[in-house]
């Protein structure tokens, strides 16, 4: 993979995911820390940097835009009765450790499973001349996952770094491992990302 | 749900799935047998039928004109090496349970996880009044999946029929409906179907 | 039109096209003059607000993060040459007269003929049950057109307000408004919207 | 422009534009005559088969499918209310001189103003590798023009040949040929096609 034609995304790296007094700290507590899922994902920052791919910090945001979503069910029902990310909130800061540095995109206005999904994902990729694309963050088996299946549809060669992302539990991280990560071509490590990506 | 904000999507009952010689028979046989899939998904069908429900069958077809098939990688190369699905082929027909009638919508060119993706899907549900989707088909964890989770971001209802779903395990099939149907609302039977679409 | 399903939409209303020192006044300057242009959009922001329409700003904003523009030609070409509407700057600045007030939508990321292109602009319109899209803008017979078709094939019901619209000549903006609104259902004025939208 | 990184499309060359007794072609006999439309076509078709472009062959096509045809308004409700270009009858052919060859896209479910709104074109073309998109076809001003916007503002790289296309008017041709192709990059003539398209 050429650097140039690969992007980063970073899904959801907010401190209601990575921080103690996070909303959603306690679903993940335990996979983050097996995984080692923070650090992984700073190794991966940091060797995107160097290497000059393009880099995407993605933010989940509850807007009250949206006027709907009263009537929305399911996951998102519950981000916005527990008013999890949003907006202006210390909740829907992305974390220290993965800030973004100038030049990096922060995509705007995620709101729903795959940050493909009402954002200008595809259009930033397509323009950028990029080919390859690199998931990782939350969750799992939900955003990341979601995402991962957008980019594969489009026709974008894409990886999951499975070990830099957070699951709810061991047996669902699994599951992505096993089942979904050969779906789409194979499982990635940070460790591949530094060999193969040039 | 009123009926006439319903769709029902039938997701690859193709003979390449559900028949003894079709090629991905043998991966699904035992959960088809185990769950019903395809009594229950009849059952679904008249029940939709009688109901007047739009009704939208979506068969998988590879399709010679996408000619970078041969740089795609996992599962939709799977697909391509094999020849599955391949138009004109006896694998690629839906099969007679659950034969097209006329006035129902046969998706053209769905060709990747999410029926939504690459076809006029939402534009057809949305055009026709559309709130509320049913999904069933195959796989449960794979293109049934991928399609309500499409759905969900668009803002539709969705809910998927597990039991008129098949995977190629128990365990898979029981991930699905421990861990995705909560995520997009709950999830739903031939029963429901026939209770709450009024 | 119910106010509720209807929103409005002010395209580039900016300093560069707006004001005696921006880029492109000299450009549109008599047709301003001539429409009552900027008059005619005021009157029709105050009026949407008190009717509670959804209100949508518009601006076009050239940015560095779509590397390929080096590549872009035609129109698109122009404007990064001139670096018209680029980000920060005084010529992108909306308006004082139509400047947006809280809780209004600011659409980010146009960068294209049509606001659709590239934005969330109908994922914003779907999800608040938006059904009426009233147009105004810049140019007549580029951005404003783009958008109107854009909506029109979306399925919305769209009117362009050609007299708070702004062409470089005469000639073109008699154009679109006797061969284009007709296409799209009829031409519309201030005082239309004041009696039909409800 | 490389050979098999370009495609030519085809626009509506269906019998009730082309042919005597077709519902529109008294709208642009005069133009089509003027311009030489049919001519121009035919030859840029089999310069475009000598070269190996992509060919892909739009028809535009009244579809009961779409239940709300009856709330449209504008150009499509006449359309709709004339049964122009209806399914399966002889003024929804394409005319014999341009008819599709084996191996050439015939574009599925053209409804809209712009090829591109609810059917697979843009994944068409992008899974195929196509970035130089050559429109011809009716209305000139319409569904020609929306087609090339539609692609300028996804980033192809788009020229109308103008005298393979027909509008109402002389007027609105050349309003057409000096006011949109500019705008996209320059117009372009069937020998331009010739000699740039290697």
């Amino acid at each position: 993979m050429n650097a140039n034609e690969t992007a980063v995304i970073f899904i959801e790296f907010q401190n209601d995911f990575c921080k103690e007094k996070g909303k959603l700290y306690d679903a993940v507590r335990e996979e983050i820390s097996r995984n080692g899922t923070i650090e992984n994902a700073k190794t991966l920052l940091q060797s995107a940097r160097k290497k000059g791919c393009k880099i995407i910090h993605c933010p989940f945001t509850l807007d009250a835009e949206w006027v709907k979503d009263k009537e929305s069910e399911g996951i998102l029902r519950g981000i916005s009765d527990g008013r999890i990310f949003a907006r202006d909130t210390w909740g829907h800061q992305i974390i220290e450790d993965l800030a973004p540095a100038d030049g990096e995109v922060v995509l705007v206005g995620k709101r729903a499973l795959s940050a493909f999904s009402h954002t200008n994902l595809d259009s930033l990729l397509r323009f950028s001349g990029i080919k390859n694309l690199i998931v990782c963050g939350f969750l799992t088996n939900i955003c990341a996952q979601a995402t991962a299946w957008s980019a594969y549809d489009l026709g974008y060669h894409v990886r999951m770094v499975s070990k830099a992302c957070g699951a709810t539990s061991e047996n669902i991280q699994n599951y992505v491992e096993e089942n979904i990560c050969p779906i789409l071509g194979g499982d990635f490590t940070v460790e591949n990302f530094e060999k193969e990506v040039l």
